[in-house]
This record gives C-alpha cells, structure tokens and sequence, in this order.
C-alpha cells in the first residue's frame, strides 16, 4: 500500500503528523481556546441576511483587496485601544495562521530565519517550516516569562528575519510588557534590518492593553489579531493585522488572488456589528478566567498568570497521565508538550465546575 | 514616506506587483472567465439556511477535515467522471489556488522546481516563486498546444519534483489530450520520482472528458478542481483535488489548521446539493462559447480551439491596442500577455453580443 514516504514529498515532512489537538467525542471540551457562547441569535440572523446578499454575487469573485472589511476591522482596533489605524495599516486573511503565512512568505522564506521565545504559539514554528524559513527556538524564564537579556543576546547572535513575540502567551497566558517588546524590537533592528511580530491573538482578554500604539513610527512591526476568539468565530477563519501601510503592500504580493471569500467577508462583516455583545461575553470570560486561577490556586495547583481565555496549571511528574486522568472524567483539557503543565480553556461557569470538581477530585485521590 | 523597497522583504519580491486583472467599472465584464449566471434563487436560500445552522455553530472551529464536503466533493466527481473516488481521494481548500499551494508545499519548495509550459495559468508559476519552488518555463507550438517531444525534453534535461499541465488550458482554452498527459507522466517518472498536478479548472465546459481515471494506478498524479467556474460561485474560493490517499494525508502535513471556515463548507455543500441546475448553465455557456468561436471567425478573427467558458482570439500586431479600443466601447476583456492575442470569457447572450458587436465595428474601421 503506497504511503506517505513513498511520494515525492520534501525530506523535512518524512515522518511528520498533521497539526491538531485530538478530537475527542467527550462532554466539556475545554482543549482548543474556543469562546464556548454561541453567537447570538440576532447575530445569527444577521448573518444570514449579509449572506444571502453575498450568495446572490457569488458567481463573481469576491472583493481581492476586502475593502470595506478591513475599514471595519480598523474602525474596531481604533475603538478599542484609541490608537487610530485605517484601511491602509490592516490586512485580513483566513485565520491568523494565514496571516502568519503571509508575512513569513514576504519576510522570511528560504535562507532566513525566524526566531519565537518557545513554549509559544507552536503554529509559528510550523509555518515557518511549511514556509522553508529558518526556526530558531529562543529561551524563557523558569516561569514562563521571557528572558530579556538571554532572548536580546540570541537574536545579536542569529541576527534573525522575523521575530515572534505572542502577547498574551500561548500556553502560557501572561502578556508580555511593552517594555519588553521595544528592547526586543531594537535588538532586532541593531542586529539587521526584520520584522517583529505581535501575536495579540487573545489580547481582549488581558488585564493589560493592546500594543497597537508601538507601531507608530515603527514600520517593521507588525500586530497580529483573530477574530476566533473575543469574537466567539472560530469556525470563520479571520485573522488580520495592523501595520504601517508598505507592510500591507507588501504582504499582497505573496497573498493568493481573491484569498478571502465573499462569505467569509460578509460574515465577519456582521460580526463587527454586534461588537459590543461580543466583548460582553469576553468580560464573563474574563471573570471566569480568574475564577479558575483561584480556584485551581486554592486546590493546591500551581497557575501561571493568565491574561488569556485560559490557564496553565500544574504541576505534574507526568503531564500526560493527569491529561488523562482529567478526560477520565469527561473533561478535554489540553496537553501542549510543556513539560508538567496542562492548560485549560475558560469555558462556561457549568463547564468550569466540571473541570474544577475533576481537579479537586483527582487531588483528593493523590492526597488519600 | 516609507514603501516597500524600505522593509526588509524577500529579494525575489522587489520590483514587482500583486497579481489580478485591472478592476474596472464598465458594463460588460469578460475578463476573468466568472460564471455570469448569479446562483438561483433557491440556491440562494439553502445556502442561507446551511450558513445560519453553521453560524449557530461558529465559536466552534469547523471541521478540520472537511469530511461531509469532501464525501459529497467526491460522489461528484464519481457522477459526472464514471471513474469512483471517495472520501480519501479527495481534498479541499480555499481556491484551486491554495489546493496548488499546499501541493507545492508539499512536493516542490526550496531546492525544488516545477514546470509549467507557457503560456497557462499564470498562477502556477507565481504560487511556486511564493514558496521558493524554481519555476522552469517548457514549451508549447506556434499553435499553442504542448509540443510533446520538446516538452519531454524539457522534463529530461530539468528534472522538474512537479509538472503542471492545465486542460482545458488558459489562456488558451484547448485541452490537452490524455496520450500526452500520459506521455508526460511517464517521461517525468523516468527523470526522477516526480509529481505531475493536472489543473482541471474549467474541464466542465470540454468537448472532452476529464482526466480523473488516469489516476488510477498513478499515485503520482493529481487532478485539481474548483467550483469557480462549473458551479458558478467564484466569490466561494472552494478549490479540490482528486488524487491517491496519501497524498491526501501528504497535503495535511502543510495545512494550516481549520484552514476552511465553516461558512465556506456549509455554502459548498449547499451549491452540491444544486448540481443538476447549474450543469444546466455550463450547458448554455459552451452554446455561447460555441458561438463566440464560430462569429469571430466570421468576423474575420483568428481563434485557437476552446475547450473552456473563454475563448483566445487575435491577431493583432498590438494586443494591448486592442484591448483598449474593446474597453472604449464598454467591453471588458483580458489581455494575458501573450503576444498577439486576448480571451474574452463566455457571458451571457447579451453580454456577448455587446462584445461581438464591438469587435465587428472594431474590423469594420480598420477595413474602410
């Protein structure tokens, strides 16, 4: 039976698996950082109707440059962090591994190199493989944070093209300061000219704010958004950025032609009009959010600090057997190869008792 | 003020512009070989109903692969090919474009290079500079059909890991016979262990039939699909491949996760579920296009054979000229770059008629 290695497929893919938590049929899935409130119905509905007008062009191909999508995604980054960005400064594709895509194709690539502060975002090192760019693994504290001198001295040593830096952090949960993010940009400019990479994909859930006002008079930064998350729209594939306008140019030149479909276009449309409903669930979640830090404090857990949808908790000889002592009790949680720590997705109040009272069970055995 | 020759990008990306045909406001667009049938009406609504289910749904990530589509993806290509594929014989993304960019990912990249023979789908070679696979340009004759001998030439001497061939061609629009795509599959075989992508883009409006039974026994091959053209829904961007299983699971090694919204599977399920009807369009459309062949000959033009909804049509000692004197009466039609000739897609009777009416009077000038 032919298989994968028997096809012509590049060396550094020979005795790969696909990226992907586990998808398992189980009661609370708290594994995948999804907003667990529906959206609601009069969101639904609207929809519908943006749709159902999309449908009725759909033999014509969709806005190439999603003109009015990318005004409202700008009106909504302004809104919220008060620093002012327009049409020019956003970009928007298929979820921000999209995004991501598309940057690492038009600053990274073949002969270059990208640099992230691991564990993060595991999807920034696995595109720039599927991108042919260079990965460099770069260190963090002990609790997570990262290194500042350690991560200054290794991008001046690898000079690299592209820097990561996921604020909030992704397992983790902590943002990064502002202070740490321009002493890395500098470092990085001292070392060659590259872009550095705000990944603020669960920024709406932090204490803290957006890094949005650093891009000014800095154009080879960039700020990487989702609508997946505050936006309860994971199943829509929107991610975007805010930049200075050359790096919108430029990332068009690697874009695919018409990317963006014209019902992915019409419902993130609708989405943004019902904002405030949107960042109403993100307040719950919030509290949630902290709810799940004291209560898994209080159980005798270790938690790093979360600015996130989620939480990363531990601490475990064996990740991998409370993962599934945990789902043994009907709860998904997710297990992202950090050695001792698992993290958990703020779900609703329901499904968060139903995580907590595993955990505390779980204790309760150990302790007996 | 700073542009992109200012940010550090890709050297191969300096000096050069975004893909896409000239947007411009005229009343007959055909230049960008779109379906001019808008979807029916109820078309329209169950798109409307599947998209407010999956929207009840979109906090969700969708399924990540695909299987309800790519089932009924696949029981269509069984229906209109006789040849039976599965499930596991086909893949999807957004656009045949990023069905070709995964593929390139996967076989071709840094180190690689694809053949295309030009002049075809300009996409190829622009998709292949974007993930660093080098780009060989092979033959074709004076008449625009693939000059075999040399063509198994060019794949002898370069050794190329993927070989594009596109029927029904574009910008051309004839197809391409199955002994020579036969013949290139072996000759790219003998080279080295190679792919070999056929780009069925518009095989719906061939004399012809598809290619999809050469598969078999060919674990090399891929034949790529979209539902832009056949299906009317180019602002969907569903792009698919029929191939062997492991290639399937090769591809998922490059995917972006989740890389195709829920909204995007359940409109594509919808328009399945609409076959029969729009078949019916392809139907009028290869009248038309028929027509448009047999009245430019009349009109003292020169057309190469149309398998596709376009048709390629010279001469002209300066094809951009005559581009211009098309559009000054309000026809819209596209100039490729290939020396001599232009295509103009197949729109609705109306539409072709206005384009008819304008080349007539264009000869009529030149002739007094």
């Amino acid at each position: 039976m032919t298989g994968i290695d028997d096809l012509p497929v590049r060396d550094e893919l020979r005795g790969k698996s696909p990226y992907g938590a586990p998808q398992l049929d189980v009661p609370v899935r708290l594994n995948t950082n999804e907003n667990p409130y529906p959206l609601p119905e009069a969101l639904v509905e609207r929809i519908t109707e943006r749709v159902r007008e999309a449908a009725r062009d759909l033999n014509r191909y969709p806005d190439r440059d999603a003109v009015e999508l990318r005004t409202r995604l700008a009106a909504y980054l302004t809104d919220t962090s008060g620093y002012e960005v327009g049409l020019a400064n956003v970009w928007a594709a298929n979820g921000s591994n999209e995004v991501i895509q598309q940057l690492l194709q038009t600053f990274g690539g073949p002969g270059r190199t990208a640099i992230g502060f691991e564990p993060s975002y595991s999807m920034h090192g696995l595109i720039a493989r599927g991108t042919g760019t260079g990965w460099i693994s770069g260190p963090r504290h002990e609790d997570f944070t990262i290194d500042l001198p350690a991560a200054e001295k290794a991008v001046a040593e690898h000079r690299p093209d592209v820097v990561f830096i996921t604020t909030p952090n992704n397992p983790t949960g902590s943002a990064v300061p502002a202070e740490t993010v321009l002493a890395l940009y500098e470092a990085a400019q001292a070392a060659k000219p590259s872009m550095v990479i705000v990944d603020e994909a669960y920024i709406e859930f932090s204490h803290g704010a957006s890094l949005l006002p650093l891009l000014e008079g800095r154009p080879n930064l960039v700020v990487s958004r989702t609508m997946s998350k505050a936006f309860g729209a994971a199943g829509l594939r929107l991610g975007y950025l805010a930049a200075h306008p050359a790096v919108v140019d430029a990332v068009q030149l690697v874009r695919l032609p018409y990317h963006l479909s014209a019902v992915t276009q019409a419902t993130a449309l609708a989405a943004l009009e019902h904002t405030g409903t949107l960042l109403g669930y993100v307040e719950q979640l919030k509290t949630e959010r902290d709810r799940l830090v004291s209560e898994l404090l209080a159980a005798g857990y270790e938690v790093t600090a979360s600015d996130a949808n989620f939480v990363q908790f531990g601490r475990f000889e064996d990740a991998h057997v409370m993962w599934r002592e945990i789902l043994d009790r009907g709860v998904l949680v997710r297990d992202n190869g950090v050695p001792g720590w698992l993290r958990v997705t703020a779900g609703t109040p329901e499904e968060n008792d139903a995580f907590l009272d595993a955990v505390r069970e779980i204790k309760k055995e150990q302790g007996s």
